[in-house]
């Protein structure tokens, strides 16, 4: 079990550590984005850390100008609105965000250092889960130039301009391909593609127009050589878990891809979720986050609910069904976890 | 056929219309909201009108501080923060909205009179469809004192103080109801419920905690006594549509209101609609809005997969899955309209 968010600003520790500089910033200093990444697996007991970034990182390090306004989201100051503008960027080489992502391998480096030290504490393994924002979440983002409600820049664009959407996703792929990668290749032992938005998409316009980019983006995880932290494992892949908010209509196709777990949102149900995906994939998910704010006995029925549904698959990842909201209490947050721990298959 | 948001920032002749005083005050003038609501039904040719007003008019009528910010939503000067808040905004009475809304019933009953001259003219009926919004979504925009991206406040107070939500959306469904019902009595044929945040909630969330909301204002028009424009169409009750965003989690439980029509969402296409919602219903909607952006032949293909999957259904009212954006090409909505009307089943 973790929590979507578990690293940020719903805990005390961390509005103390982010009290200045920018978030990119704090993205970017070693010690500051691998303490924080660790600051829920201590205080929480969650099984995995996940890697504090964010995913517009790879777009900041070949580059690109954007800010991570507080309470609003990633802004860029030059969106891409014209072909042109999608031209220019696509020349920009994804390869610089390995050449110029030192920081980010030596924050995992850190990152992976303090797990092992926590994991022998408690005599079992702490998995590093890296991440990456799929090729659809990061052109909404960019083709709006920030966050917006229905990402319809974006959406307008695929009909109205084909082909420069395709060299936009494509290059994206390429992007955030390398950031995944690069975490891995650093000693993530696991990695997450969030499509944040892709649930703003009807189904046949995100197979067609969307799905290709993110099998590329994915492709990078699997092209790497098979990492120490695999092998030591005695794994011969490197799980990648795929998640959107708001997908219920997408989980088939997403779980086409070349993935080993899907994420669910917490509006479907997860035994619905396993009808839908079809396959036999590990399901991850999805307590509604407003529980948090609910009495305890409440709360723990429903974390009793998520998991009864989620033992009839192959294997689940007990999280939300979105991120931790930033003024949940942390007292019930650390609830859930003794709840999932405590709690045995009937 | 009609669409959602077909009176609105699209046309030209509506932002000549609105360049002065605020969206309420336009909503507030008989005059200018009638001849409003008129514009699409003239310029497109639309088989239906629906009422130009917002959702938060009723709350304005009965002395809530809200205004309509531009490119934001209704943002509300006191939000109902607390207990206290919520149990002050109960003590008002909703019927001050039949009793206050005398502008709204005029502008009803101009918009009638203006529809009755076109449709002579045309040679077919001409409905007038009334609106209001659901108790969920007024609440979500009350509690948060504005639109928000997950409607948090109101999904958190649902299970932090679940006897101050009754009380909140108790009361609203009273209030949108009054709201509803008044427009009906005015000369509106047809009126449709919208819970357009309903979607940000998980379905058993939705079951028990905000449906009763809805059915309860849905109950003020059906407790109406028949009036005379149903009478004369030969129709015993007044039609009803209900329709959210991203509802396609909802359907079934939606569906099982005491509506006539069930909005859907672009997301699910229609013939899974139909079966979500298990009972032989009238289906709405659903052209993805963005493909208002595609180039013809390409928008057409889509409207005809629309109709198509609609002929299925015991009615099909075609429309968008979604409103209007507004910046759509008002010519490609035409073009639309007259798809639709050209096409016959195969």
């Amino acid at each position: 079990m973790w929590f979507m968010r578990q690293a940020g600003r719903s805990l005390p520790e961390y509005r103390a550590l982010r009290s200045r500089g920018t978030m990119i910033e704090a993205c970017l200093d070693p010690a500051l984005a691998s303490e924080i990444t660790m600051q829920p697996v201590r205080r929480h007991g969650v099984d995995a850390a996940i890697f504090f970034s964010d995913i517009v990182v790879p777009l900041a390090l070949i580059g690109i100008d954007v800010e991570i306004a507080a309470g609003r989201g990633p802004v860029f100051s030059r969106p891409l609105r014209t072909a042109a503008d999608i031209a220019a960027a696509v020349e920009i080489d994804p390869a610089l965000v390995r050449e110029r992502g030192e920081a980010i391998a030596d924050a995992v480096g850190r990152t992976t250092a303090m797990l092992a030290e926590e994991s022998e504490a408690r005599g079992e393994p702490l998995p590093l889960i890296g991440f990456a924002g799929a090729p659809f979440t990061l052109a909404a983002y960019l083709v709006e130039g920030g966050p917006s409600k229905d990402h319809l820049a974006a959406r307008r664009l695929i009909h109205d301009d084909p082909s420069a959407w395709r060299a936009l996703t494509g290059w994206l792929a390429e992007v955030t391909g390398q950031f995944l990668a690069l975490q891995v290749s650093a000693g993530a032992s696991a990695a997450q593609l969030f499509d944040s938005w892709a649930g703003a998409l009807a189904p046949d316009v995100y197979r067609a127009s969307v799905l290709p980019a993110s099998a590329a983006a994915l492709r990078a995880v699997r092209e790497l050589p098979l990492p120490a932290v695999a092998e030591g494992a005695g794994i011969d892949r490197i799980p990648l878990i795929h998640f959107g908010v708001g997908t219920g209509e997408l989980l088939a196709d997403m779980a086409s891809l070349d993935i080993d777990a899907i994420g669910v949102d917490y509006r479907v149900p997860l035994d619905e979720a396993r009808r839908r995906v079809g396959r036999d994939l590990t399901v991850q998910g999805n307590l509604d986050p407003a529980l948090l704010f609910a009495p305890e006995p409440v709360r723990t029925a429903a974390v009793h609910r998520v998991l009864e549904a989620g033992s009839a698959a192959r294997a689940h990842v007990f999280n939300l069904g979105h991120g931790v909201p930033m003024d949940a209490d942390p007292d019930a947050i650390g609830d859930v976890v003794r709840a999932v721990h405590d709690w045995r298959m009937p």
